[in-house]
Formats: structure tokens, sequence, C-alpha cells
């Protein structure tokens, strides 16, 4: 599964010679296309050999109290990380810094995770996206788990979550973390249940204190903490169309039912914010709430949950742990920008990392294509970071192809809002593949796309045979080529 | 391929007694879902037997001298065909007369068409989808059109365009036009240029007008006629990054150039008209300038050629001949709303008629996706029927699995757009999904769904097999199930 010898890494220096990656593409009219590259090793080489890049940085810092990006934006310093970031964007690492003071981006950087490639999330920068992937308890499979993790980071995921709640989640997890250049996130508290038999009478914070420093430790870049749900939400919650559809949400739900006392995770907020601020986690404030249908979408239950966010959000950035807002879910077309103004609003322009939305409930099958849609246009907005759905969504976990799937529909999702954002690197991609197109380039636009091999299938089986020189595809035909005519008519006049 | 039991085409009866089809899902709780079906007897039979069932209706009209819906509808005349789709879109048919007089709807219906199921298209109903097949010059098998045909109705398209260039072309349209219950589109130039033995040299009216004939004649619904490409528009056009990307728009290109003639569809499109209105097929008029790159959106070249199809549609109107647009094509996020609003505005709120639009130049192999966002989001402005763009775009000549993805894309875009303009049918039928959903009512959601195989295939063989009543899905696991947390919730309080 390499790609073409035109396709190669390479790496710009910064100013204080940090080597920062990208995917260089040779075209054949001589130019070269420069664009992000989020494949650590893994677009080249099956098996590469992740260097622990911000081994150096992380040691310098390690008697500090309090060593989050945010605390060193604050104090006016440009870390290394914000100056890789800013050289990998191509923008001023100083505006990185700032934007990082204002807790407007986040650089999930846990300083146990040494070979992870910092990147930043903000709606300032390029859209990233999210790949869940995972064990459940009825498929868990270590190694099928490392697949999943290369599949995405190859094919462009920017941050991968590891969801497992089946087989030894300690070893699935360390072999993604360690596998892994680019952060990982985690929802502790399925571990936590876990520990508990899945007994929500066994569960307590002690036993979720345990499993975040154990997880902080290993190296996860930021966990998805449900604090935001709280006991007076959950009459209303219970009496929408779909209820509750967060794994995580539920289970506090159920908790909170149970005992008759505040969530666990609001109560014991500082507690947490601590341990992060430690490892510099950064903490993706979960949306317990959020709607699982157009039914429910912009609904009371959502909106106060996002309100506790924003509130939790200042509680954070006082202790300068970094953080994003987490959102939905189901929204229709016509609520999306509501839905990311009240964000902007309520959380003080925290960063928002949505899933999906998916715009329709009726998609089954076919999810990925509902929650570009939606994804495309909560980033057009100015979401920061799109969490992938697979065609499975509602249906099953996840397999190898439908990670695959899932992220190259993502991948357009959100460089469609770079490009109507106006972000130069994502106009010139585009711009370089409509002129490769032109000329009948095909080897150009091959290596251009997001799936050479698909793409050359397709190009290669439909019909006759062509040569990849053949200035026309079996779409049209060597007589009804537009592109053709029209170079007919230049060269005739 | 045929669906349960428990989805069977039902008719309501008109006021008139006309039986118009739906298709109806039988609920698992003993409600039922009444949905608009397009298929015609095809999703239920691999080889329905069609009715004419507008024969005696047409029959009636036979010595009229202009039997267009439009003119109908000027006279104050409520149709046959407008009562019908006012039942199948839940309107008022005044209402339909009112929008098919005014232009803003047509309801393509050759009078040589009998067997086709009466439609309307226009920014006040339900968002179309059309699905373009067609043999070219190096893939041309005429059964295979049939099936292309059969699974664009199957899966949901509302018109079906025959865009072939190769083989007997007049016997694929005759397979085609007999077996469809969805009006039929073609682009008369393409045969055109055909008998000319693809000589541009050879190219004239009046072979164009023998085929507009001969096309008329067999059934052809609506029209693609480029009219509105003019010879001053061709200089800016041919500097643009991909210059012309519309077949029609480049043979008439090539014909200028050629003979430093005006556009003969142009200069004689008084007479095409009157051809048009005795046979009652609506104009749809093409886009030749359409951009082909994000470079090209929204250029000159575009409004240029879209001031001149407003002008058109004024002649086409006095004739009573029913118009749509043609629009583009390449357009990112930013700048679809702008498209839509021109075209509102320079063509008088005749119905827009789109090809997606692409929101990016590089997902090729996945251009059914990037067009779905796009088209998804034209529509919400005001779109009133969407062309589906397959995975193939760019890349070769659709295949059967092809059309069904390209179908399937577009209805998900077409659907979440008519939620988000709030149409009942359409809320309806997420909600009823979204119960389905939190009751585990599984073999109900395959019913709802598009792709009952797909989503059937993904359910059962993800992790250990499930019987259909369990009340979970491999997603979660039994444990981890939010929607099954609440319900035990809820069943404890």
């Amino acid at each position: 599964m390499v790609g073409s010898e035109k396709v190669r890494k390479i790496y710009k220096e910064s100013e204080r010679g940090l080597k920062v990656p990208f995917k260089e593409i040779s075209l054949s009219n001589g130019e070269t296309v420069q664009l992000y590259d989020t494949s650590g090793g893994y677009f080249y080489d099956e098996n590469p050999e992740l260097k622990k890049i911000r081994k150096e940085w992380i040691e310098k810092r390690k008697d500090l109290k309090n060593p989050t990006q945010m605390a060193f934006a604050k104090m006016g310093i440009i870390t290394e990380e914000m100056e890789f970031v800013a050289l990998r964007e191509g923008v001023d690492k100083e505006f990185v810094r700032k934007e990082v003071a204002k807790g407007r981006a986040i650089i999930p950087a846990n300083m146990n995770h040494p070979e992870s490639e910092p990147m930043i999330i903000g709606s300032q920068f390029l859209v990233k996206i999210n790949a869940n992937i995972g064990s459940s308890e009825i498929v868990a499979d270590e190694n099928c788990e490392v697949e999943k993790l290369k599949a995405s980071i190859r094919f462009g995921a920017d941050t991968v979550m590891d969801l497992s709640t089946g087989g030894n989640l300690y070893k699935i997890r360390e072999n993604i973390v360690r596998k892994s250049p680019v952060p990982i996130g985690t929802v502790p508290i399925y571990e936590t249940f876990e520990r508990c038999q899945k007994k929500i009478e066994n569960l307590d914070f002690a036993i979720f204190k345990d499993v975040l420093i154990e997880q902080a430790e290993q190296g996860v870049d930021y966990f998805t903490i449900h604090s935001g749900i709280l006991k007076n939400n959950l009459e209303k919650a219970f009496k929408r169309t779909t209820g509750i559809v967060s794994r995580g949400g539920s289970i506090i739900a159920m908790w909170m039912c149970n005992t008759q006392k505040e969530n666990f995770l609001y109560t014991n907020f500082d507690e947490i914010l601590e341990i992060l601020a430690k490892y510099d986690i950064a903490i993706s404030l979960g949306d317990g709430l959020r709607p699982g249908s157009i039914a429910d979408a912009n609904d009371e239950s959502q909106f106060s949950e996002l309100k506790t966010l924003g509130e939790l959000t200042k509680l954070a950035w006082e202790k300068n742990v970094q953080v994003m807002i987490e959102g939905p879910g189901h929204i229709p077309i016509n609520l999306i920008e509501e839905n990311i103004e009240l964000e902007k609003k309520y959380c003080f322009d925290a960063p928002f990392y949505t899933l999906g939305p998916l715009v329709t409930d009726i998609g089954m099958g076919r999810d990925h294509i509902t929650s570009s849609i939606g994804g495309a246009l909560m980033a057009f907005y100015g979401a920061s970071m799109i969490c992938y759905v697979t065609p499975k969504e509602h249906l099953g976990l996840p397999q190898l192809e439908d990670v695959k799937e899932g992220i190259i529909a993502h991948k357009i999702a959100v460089h469609s809002a770079d490009v109507a954002r106006g972000n130069k690197m994502a106009i010139n991609w585009d711009l370089q593949m409509s002129k490769a197109r032109a000329d009948f380039r095909w080897e150009d636009q091959f290596n251009l796309c997001l799936d050479r091999e698909r793409v050359y299938d397709y190009f290669s089986r439909s019909g006759k045979p062509l040569s990849e020189n053949e200035n026309y595809c079996s779409m049209c035909g060597p007589d009804y080529c537009p592109m053709k005519m029209v170079k007919k008519i230049k060269e005739s006049t």
C-alpha cells in the first residue's frame, strides 16, 4: 500500500531547527505541491519506526508544576509544539501562541506521548478530523485495532480515539499510543465501568481517578469527560424521542438515578483538572445530552448542558487545562448555524468538536455521507474538529474498510470547509488538481487525490483499458471529452 | 431484490378518482408510514407491467394546439397531472396549478410517454434527484442501460436522463422510455453529433431539428438544450482553469469557433419552442459554461450565460413551454448561496436543477460524497432538483453499482434539505426511524431505511450474530448501549 515514488515525506525546518513533515507531490509538469501530512510515516511505509520527537522538549519541562501549552502561552512562551504547528499550518507562531493562550485553540500533547507530532485544533486553523476506533465487548481483537489506527492515519485522521470496551484495555491502548504519531483520545469512564464489573452500584470517583492516572501515565493526549450532565437535566432528557445516546452520558445518568447524587465528574472537577494539568492532557468536555435524532436537535437538554460546559471551561482555563467542547450528533441543516453560534457564546470560543452532525435520521448504512454533509457545514461555520462517522454507525462496530470510508468522507467534508474558509493551502490543492485535470495529467491526479488505489482502479477498469497518457476517460469517451474539445479549439486559434 | 412484505405499494384516490402510489410501511407497533414512492413497480417487482396511466388524460387533449401543463395552468385548468402531484406531495392542487402557471414549478410530461407517473419539480415541493445513465462510445450495452434505469428508480431517482452516445441510440432510448415510470430527459445535441459522424463541419440546425422531433415522438419528457452559450462568452471561458466542462457546451463552442456564427440553438430558439410546446416537453436550459473547478466558480462566464438563460426563460414561458435552469458543477460552500440567489433573480424563480455541486475538486473516487454535500446545501437554499454524481465522476462511465451509490447518497442529500425546509412528510420519516431506533424495532428500521439489504447485512455480520429482537447492536454491545440504559432507568422509576 505504498504510494507512488512521486509522493514523498519531506521536512521543512523551523527557526529553531524543528523538522516539520509535509507530503510533497512532484507533478509531471515540474511543479511540486506540499500538503499537510497527518500520516506520520504510515503513508509511505507499513511499519515506520516512530521517533520520540518531543522527548527533549519535554525533558526540559519535567520539573515544572503546570507544564501545559496554555500555561506557557499565557506566560508569553512559544513552545516547540507551537513553533511546530505554526510551520505546519503556514501561520505565524506568535499567532498560534495567542490562540492557545485565549483558549481558542488547543495542542493536545501529553508529556508521556513523545512520539506525537504536534497538531493544533482551533477555528483559525485547518479543520481536523478524528477517527474513533476500539474494541467492543463482542468484538475485541488487539491487532485489529492497531490496523485501524494505521489505516486512520494513512488516510488522514488528525487524532484517533480509542473507545475500546472489550478485551485487554490496557494492552490495546498501549499498542495504540506507542504506534501513534497523532494525539490519542479516550473516554475513561468506559474503563472505569469495566473495573466495576459493569455494575453501576460499584461505580465511584476513586476508581475513575485510578483509571485517569493510569491512562495519563500511558500517554493519552485528551480525555472525554462528561462533567456537564447534571441531575436537574435528566428528567427532560428522558422525555426526548431518543433520550440519551451518549455511552458515557448514560452511565453517569444511571449512576445519578441510582445514588440520587450529583454527577461525580462535576463535583470532583477540580481534582480531575489537577491531574490533567500535570501531564498537559486536554479535556474534551463530553456532551452526554447530545441529540440522537432530528426531533431532539437544539433542545433545552442539549443547551442547558452546553451552558454547564461553558462554566467548566472557565474553571479549566483557570488551571491552564486546554479544553474543547463536544457537540452533536443529529441536527437538521437549518439548525446547524444556531448550534455552533451558541457553543461559541456559552463556551467562550473554545474549539467545538462535533460528531458529524448527521443531517437526517434515515441514512443508516450510509451515515458517513449523512455526517459528511453536516460536518462540512459545521466546519464551515467554525467547528474545529469533526469526529468521523462510518457506514456502520447505528449498526455495528466499524471494521477496517469502514474506518477508511469514514476517514475519506470526512476528509472531503473538512477540506471543503477549509476551501470555503479561504485557507490558501486547501485552495491550492484544489487548483493543482483542476489544472492536472485540464491537462490530462492522470498520474498527477492520482497522486493528488485522497485514495490513489481506488481512483486508479476506477480509471483503468472502466471500459477499454486506457494508457495513463490518453487525453480522455471512459466517462465521455474520446470524441465527447469537453476538455479535449476546448484544447483543440485553443490550439487551432 | 424484493423488499419485506411489510413494505407495499398502496394507492390513495384523488377527488376525481386518480390512483396515486405511495410506499406504505407497516411498523411492528401497529402504526403505518406512507412515503413518496418514485419506484413505479420496480421496488416490489423485478419486471412490473407498466400501465399507461396517462393515456386517457392525453387523448382528451390531442386536438389542442398547445397542450402544455403551463398553458392549462394559466387558463386556470387543473389537469389530472396537477391533481396527481398535489396528492403525491400532500399539498393543495390549486397551489400546484399556481406554481406551474407562474413557472416556479414544472411537470415534465411528454404526451408520448403515457407510462409516466406525474411528478413536479419546484422549490415549494420535495426536492428531486435525477440519475444520469447511458452508454458511451467505448461502453455500450443496451440491456445494461435498462438495468441502470431499474436500479435508479428502485432506489429513488425522480427522473432519469439517457445520455447515451454509443451503440444504437434509438433502441437504447426506446427501451428506457417504455420501461420508465419517471420522466426521461436527454441532451439531443449528442445524437445530432453522432448523425454528423462527430464532424463539427457537418453540424447544423436541420439535423438537430430532426433529432428533436424523433426524440419527441418517442416520449422524452425534457430536453437539455444549450441555447445560452453565446459567441461573446467564449473567449473568457477559454481562459478559465478548466475551460468548458459541458459536453453539449463544448460541441456548440467548437461549432461557433468553426463557423464564426452565433449558436444555432439560440438563433433558432423559437422553432425549438414550437416543437416542445406541441408535445409538452419541458426545456432544461443547459449551462454550457458551468464551472468545472473551484477556481472557476461563480465567475463572469457562468453568470453571463445565466442571464441569457433568464431571457430565454421568458421566451419559453410566452409559448407556455415549461422551463428549468441547469446549474453547476463545482462551487465552494461559501459561494453556493450566491449562486442560487442569482439564479432566482436572473431566471425569475424558474426551478434550478444543479449537478451537485461538488464543493472541492479533490474528491475523485468519492465524488458522490463531494456532490452530496453541495447538493444538500443547494437544495436547502432552494434548488428543486439535484443531478446525482457517482463515485466514477471524472474517471469513467458509471456501472450499475455506481448508479446505486450515487442515488442513495443524493437521496440522503435532498431528504436532509426537505427536513431542513420543514417538509412534514420528510420530518415524519425521520421521526418514525428514530422512534423505531429508541424502541429497538430493528425490522422497522430496515424497512424505513434507503437500502434494506446493505443495512441488514451490516447489522447481522458485525460480530456475533444477533437476533432481530435483541435490544442492542455490536457497535456498543449489550452493556454499553445508551438507549438500553435509558430504557432501564425509565422502567425502574
